[in-house]
């Protein structure tokens, strides 16, 4: 702590919105440039950035402390106790302490709901599967049959966990027959799943997110994939089927990988890079198809830079060809 | 209006399907052609093409006339009237005049329901959030709760509004601190969103979309995004956090945008553009990184004609290697 | 039939978690050296491969023979038969023989459901729509008016089949003006749509997917589209309006193909390639822009070496300045 600990603060909010009563944060250092001028009561910073003369929280993770702000002023609206009449819930399906089960909401034949899971109104959960304790499916999130996800997981709206993996067998005659997806999914604990964003059943076995791997929005993994602990994939990616991702792996938005191919442990693909091939522990990747990010920086400099280059190859080609005239001349 | 006025017409259609009976139109110049060609029975057109010889209705907006033309002949089936006896509503909701609510629809505590809202059915509505009067919500799509939609918008099936920005804190041990979610999201009036898009939630403050803006299927806007007014995004465009787009900007399909940037007013980009900074108002751009339009068609063409480049490029240097040779052998 | 066939077979799975008791497959050759080290009982093979000690059934089609064998091991669990209480239908909806609809699902107005149809839980039928026998519709589906879909069918979880197409006339002030969309979304027989997936209804005429499509997950097809019998487009394909698509077309992950264009029978893009113009039959497409993908390869295994390519011409650039000295000296 630096400055007064007596200002009031009553919200928690970005730098450039911040005003008298307002705490607010900075870690990306694109907002540094604001200190001198916002007008927050007060700011978390890193130890190693001068504070300003306003009253400042330091911590090495400002990031965290910020989250842990918000928290302490802001709760999101309990969802409703209880499991809501006109939620349907097969008998055969195992319901456990605590649940609560918004309006419409549907559990079917076999499946197995965790203590304190929270099911919003016009969620799905298909046959046999199971959901561990202390997960919240948002409304109209599909769980489809065997799937199993882990405890504390989030899975937002409209997200499909375990359709139909895309398998067809060409037949021979030009049309194609439908593989069974005889596999699951699974989800392991503390897993993230964004809106809109769908996970396939494997053909056979299964596709599997492990522990605290966070997944956003409109994301497409397709059957047979695994991805590995704490990784992150951003919004739009999509994995083709059986392609498997190492631990602590970032892939930023857009990013599209092939199948049957390994993302190493650690590494990282900038946004919209289509990755072909597999990807070494630790590479930082982009482009289309994939290189290695300062190669590909280097390149992506001198693409516009094309039509100059040529035109400074048909020059060199015309003194060329001057010189030799001169050469044979003399 | 040009031609004979008494021809029926029964139907509008686009003009390589249209037969007698039918009126149809012609604004982008990929069709011309067909205008020799049309079995028509009318045609609308702007006033500088030559009018064939059926009956023809010239007018500056072709567009907006067919627009309209369509009106005349189709309206889609009217929601039914009244809220459906199998809708779950709050008693803590409040819900205006005409409101319809199909079945199964659900809004939950505290929301508020403007006068003559549709509500089609599966449509699920979250605590406290706000939908301005005149809007239709169709099916399987999702308000989240606090959001707050304005008057006369559209809400295609499955879209979500205001699902939880993907944020989280590394905590130091590779692991990630899931960040509260505690903004809104806002829309303001006459916004369209398209079937399955996704529209985060700020971390603090608010995610916007102005009014008239137009947001086509599949879209990802993060959290903390402003979109400005009268701004059309193309099917699967994907912006990154806290991107601001200014007024009556177009962003073609699957263009991804950077986090943290701005996009000027009446800019736009080419489809699949990868933007990685902010980009001038009324600029065009392309690419991936993206760069000026033009200059990124130059370098396009020229891509293909690397491998002649390299080549030529071997042949100078071999070419230069004979001149010295000569020139010392002298 | 190579080998013993007395072993016996409990389960179908992938060679790299084949175990006792398991068959397997090999079509794709990437995984030919796991037959040396696999542990499962039995293997289904192409005739050309050289059979492993193991019990082999050799086969033109191994992938095929495959997904056979996975259907004799695995059923999924069977929809609860009838019409469930709490299921919506409109008293002016027809509703074939053997219908099956789930939980909370919704028929509304003079839509027609065929014999043997399966409706699961919280999905939604518009009005007038007509649902081919057989089809299978997955939960927060939604089928929208006057939508045709044909026999045995299957549309995966949250797909929209029949969404308003993204369609709006400039009003000249800024502002825009919705074109309503009157045309309707036709499913030919065999049809599968991914999860998630957004088919829009044309805005006159219809969008069409022909016999035997195979649509992935989060695919886009914008208003007055055409994909043609038996093509395959894999997951975050999209789709700008007018576009046709012949028969046997195979676009691969996150391809976009721009408006107005048509692509040829048995034409391919590779993944994320960027279409701006039609494509010829038969043609392999790759890039963005998309060009022949022979080319492509070859200037994209140049791209990294711009920065080299760069470094000779201006090393050229000095060399016959040089010599041009020296030449002027003699």
């Amino acid at each position: 702590m630096h400055g007064s600990g007596d200002v009031e603060i009553t919200r928690v909010i970005g730098i450039e919105e911040a005003g008298e009563g307002d705490l607010t944060f900075i870690s990306n250092k694109k907002y540094f440039p604001y200190l001198k001028t916002t007008r927050a009561s007060a700011v978390i910073l890193a130890p190693e950035i001068q504070p300003p003369s306003m009253p400042t929280l330091r911590t090495p993770n400002p990031y965290l402390a910020f989250a842990r702000a918000i928290e302490f002023f802001y709760r999101p609206p309990e969802p409703e106790p209880g499991i809501h009449p006109s939620a349907i819930i097969h008998p055969e399906a195992s319901v456990g302490e605590g649940v609560r089960a918004g309006a419409n909401a549907v559990i079917q034949r076999g499946a197995r709901i965790g203590a304190g899971v929270v099911l919003y109104p016009n969620c799905t959960i298909y046959p046999h599967a199971q959901i561990g304790d202390g997960t919240v499916i948002h409304s109209n999130a599909v769980v489809r049959e065997y799937v199993r996800i882990g405890m504390r997981c989030v899975i937002q709206n409209g997200a499909i966990i375990g359709g139909d993996g895309f398998g067809f067998a060409p037949a021979g005659d030009g049309t194609y027959h439908k593989i069974i997806q005889s596999g699951i999914v699974v989800l392991e604990d503390d897993v993230e799943i964004g809106a809109n964003t769908t996970i396939d059943r494997a053909t056979v076995g299964e596709t599997r997110v492990r522990a605290g791997a966070k997944i956003d929005n409109l994301v497409q993994i397709g059957h047979g994939c695994e991805v590995g602990e704490n990784s992150v994939l951003a919004a739009q990616v999509g994995l083709a089927g059986s392609t498997s991702i190492g631990k602590n792996v970032i892939l930023a938005g857009q990013v599209g990988a092939a199948g049957h191919l390994h993302i190493g442990d650690n590494a990282r693909a900038t946004a919209q890079s289509g990755i072909p091939a597999s990807v070494d522990a630790g590479a930082t990747v982009s482009g289309y198809p994939a290189i290695d990010n300062t190669l590909w920086r280097k390149a992506s400099v001198l693409f516009p830079r094309l039509p100059e280059m040529q035109k400074r190859i048909r020059e060199l080609e015309k003194l060329i060809e001057e010189l030799k005239t001169m050469l044979q001349e003399k």
